[in-house]
């Protein structure tokens, strides 16, 4: 099929979207094209509008329309707790629990080196910053229980030893697997019964 | 899962894509929010471009960057013939046959009064007005051997009969069913033996 020159940039770049391959773009493109030009325009404003609005918020790294995200803004919270997750959804699990009032990291992913993600790309040196700029009492690493998660707690493990603050991961107790998917009871149970981390230099 | 409003906005607008709901939409805007902004930016700019740029020909109703597309501009072409397909995917199968010169008039659809799509959303008037204006030989009705298909050539014929001008329909022996499907070598043997309508006035 022969496309202008136009509609085959919007078929390429459609591609970036998450599970769409060439004959989907293809597909999409011509219905936004020739048959819903009124929702082409508002996705096109939506997706100006959340790429000019929608940010990092400064601390946690959740998306967020202001410097300090909601969480990260509210005065009820408390700021001297740190509990460092991979996914926004896994943050939602967590304030779903209940069992936890204190601000959140949010890695974005886990550290996978084949994939190209370091540290800097977690923001790991931001978190490691804040610690070191004081006031946090202690670091709760809430990774996934799967290989990549754990690597990337010993990692932070590391990182956060030599700077004094106390830091402790989810008590044993959540099963093995995604975080997202246990529930709220086990969750809230493994947070009080959290572990404090010994450093080898204790 | 909670979002920030930009971004529920992004997820309501992704959803005109085909095949997009509510969940395919979450993950496509986190994926543009969070971890692709460079991708999410080309696509911004396509689609802005391609809704600023790509437009129907005003003969034909195919997507063009121009007023005329690069088949209705093309001298070397017959103008005085014409050949109705329902989408672009039909002229390009015609195209392909090699068995037409002409050009088309693409409907972009057929008739389906159910979902109100009626002689206006298929640019039928200005088919008319074209043959209307003279300087037509013959058009030459290739809408899909379908149901709906059939129906909108039926109605063509009403409308063109008046005008004087010759109708034709592909031969029998293209097989039953969507037109994009039959290969270039049946499809070039039915424009050859293509048949005169005749108008009960005749």
């Amino acid at each position: 099929m022969s496309f202008t020159p136009l509609t085959e940039q919007l078929i390429e770049a459609l591609q970036v979207l998450p599970g769409v391959g060439s004959r989907s773009a293809e597909r999409m493109a011509l219905q936004l094209l020739e048959r819903d030009r009124t929702g082409a325009e508002s996705l096109t404003r939506a997706l100006r509008s959340a790429l000019d609005g929608v940010r990092q918020c400064e601390r946690c790294r959740a998306l967020s329309e202001s410097e300090l995200c909601t969480l990260c803004s509210d005065d009820d919270r408390d700021h001297s707790l740190i509990c460092v997750v991979e996914t926004p959804q896994d943050r939602e699990a967590i304030e779903l629990s209940g069992g936890f009032r204190g601000d959140y990291f949010i890695l974005q992913g886990h550290l996978s080196p084949i994939d190209g993600i370091g540290p800097e790309e977690l923001g790991i040196p931001q978190l490691i910053d804040r610690v070191r700029d004081g006031g946090i009492q202690e670091v709760v690493l809430a990774t996934n229980a799967t290989m990549e998660g754990e690597a990337t707690a010993h990692y932070l493990i590391e990182q956060l030893g030599p700077l004094g603050t106390a830091v402790s991961r989810l008590a044993q107790g959540v099963s093995r697997g995604e975080l997202g998917r246990v529930d709220s009871g086990t969750l809230s149970h493994a947070l009080t019964d959290r572990k404090q981390v010994s450093f080898e230099h204790d």
